[in-house]
């Protein structure tokens, strides 16, 4: 099985945290696949140069100058230390902006209703599965930044969960593929003030029950509708866990 | 004949010559790979973040702050802008540092006599040469910027020139190679201040006596030592050329 591991911000912060998630990651069996955000560092970099962070809907508003900054830090800095910190551990990690090999193709998000500049999202036919699998067939485990392309040279800003969700769907269709979201909480809890209400298997009827009894914690909901949309095409499970557990069979378990 | 193309600061810093460039060395048929330098981005943003940009002999020291910077404009901005523009127009380019895919390592410089800080040479078995010619074989063609690691997950800003010989020399040993250095005039030149005086052929011979006659221009010096280094180690023909003139059969080449 294909394991797709997405981390957040949060770890990508954390010097600490992100040394403990690379050797984690890097004792993974099997074929894997790394997709990364950026973190709050884009926002002080930007910050620094006195370029305007503008955000709507928890989505960067991405015009020339900031494009540029997302680029220098998460295609840049971040994508290179995660590589070289996975190399380290014994991890052929290669880092890939969607630009690379042209391995993911974006298309550039209509001005209306809202004009988010340079962002992208993925097609369904948008990734080279067959440039992916050939790098895990080699042992090379691809470590991608959310910075895509349109192919006619300029760079998207992606989501992340978004490229992560493409790229486990894509690989899903040749290959068994589990999707994995890494984040700040144990997994999706009942009790949002309770971390041992982790809830750990989630079916489409079960979500149905949890949405009706107000259960699920609203800033869940997208993240678990992308988990059935992920399903619906193909991928086999989709787990969301901390980023601490990620060798641990832990977390919630979503599944059709 | 694999060609091992560098071009430095002059091309990068112009947004037209960039593109012209990109076109030209897209329509270089048969393997290829390109090394590029940062140009005067990084130094424009060390300026504006207030981080003080100190040169000895022409190279950059690089604390820790400095690598940041270094890693995003070269790793990051500066290495997707050329591969987004290359995939633009059909080639098929991979962006890559040398922690990527662990495929270049370097060693940290000494801190005596001058203490450049995270500054690394490349050894001369720091080249994974097979994992250059893997990609070549696939028709893929690598776009290295100049950040090294060192194995240990530490990054390692690297002179472009060197990067490229490196390259050069390690792809030597398996195939037949040309190195290609790109910059703002038309090769070495009889005197300087005549574009027409263009050297066309340098042997070891005809080196020593452009020497002792004075005609080579002292900041060239290293550049041509640097070219027979790499042609003692197995390079067939390093040629010296104007970036604007990479298709053209011109500049100055230099053969052992």
């Amino acid at each position: 099985m294909i394991k797709v591991v997405k981390i957040g911000g949060n770890v990508i912060d954390n010097e600490a945290a992100l040394a403990r998630f690379v050797a984690d990651f890097a004792a993974i069996e099997g074929p894997k696949v790394l997709v990364h955000g950026g973190g709050k560092l884009a926002t002080r970099l930007a910050e620094k140069l006195e370029i305007e962070t503008t955000m709507i809907d928890g989505r960067r508003v991405t015009d020339a100058q900031t494009l540029d900054v997302v680029t220098m830090v998460y295609a840049g800095l971040v994508n290179k230390r995660i590589v070289a910190g996975l190399q380290a551990v014994g991890c052929n990690a290669i880092g890939l902006s969607g630009a690379d090999g042209g391995v993911i193709c974006a298309t550039r998000r209509a001005a209306k209703p809202i004009d988010f500049g340079f962002v992208g999202d993925i097609a369904v036919d948008g990734v080279d599965a067959h440039f992916i699998l050939s790098l895990l067939e080699c042992g090379v485990v691809p470590i991608f930044c959310s910075i895509m392309h349109d192919g006619n040279s300029t760079l998207l800003n992606c989501n992340a969960d978004s490229v992560a969700s493409a790229v486990a769907v894509a690989l899903a269709q040749r290959s068994e593929t589990e999707l994995i979201f890494c984040f700040e909480k144990a997994g999706v809890m009942a009790d949002i003030d309770n971390p041992d209400s982790v809830i750990p298997n989630i079916s489409e009827q079960s979500y149905k029950t949890l949405l009706a009894d107000g259960v699920v914690n609203k800033g869940m909901i997208p993240k678990i509708d992308g988990a059935f949309r992920a399903l619906k095409s193909g991928v086999k499970l989709v787990t969301i866990k901390h980023s601490e557990d990620l060798t641990k069979d832990s977390g919630t378990k979503i599944e059709l």
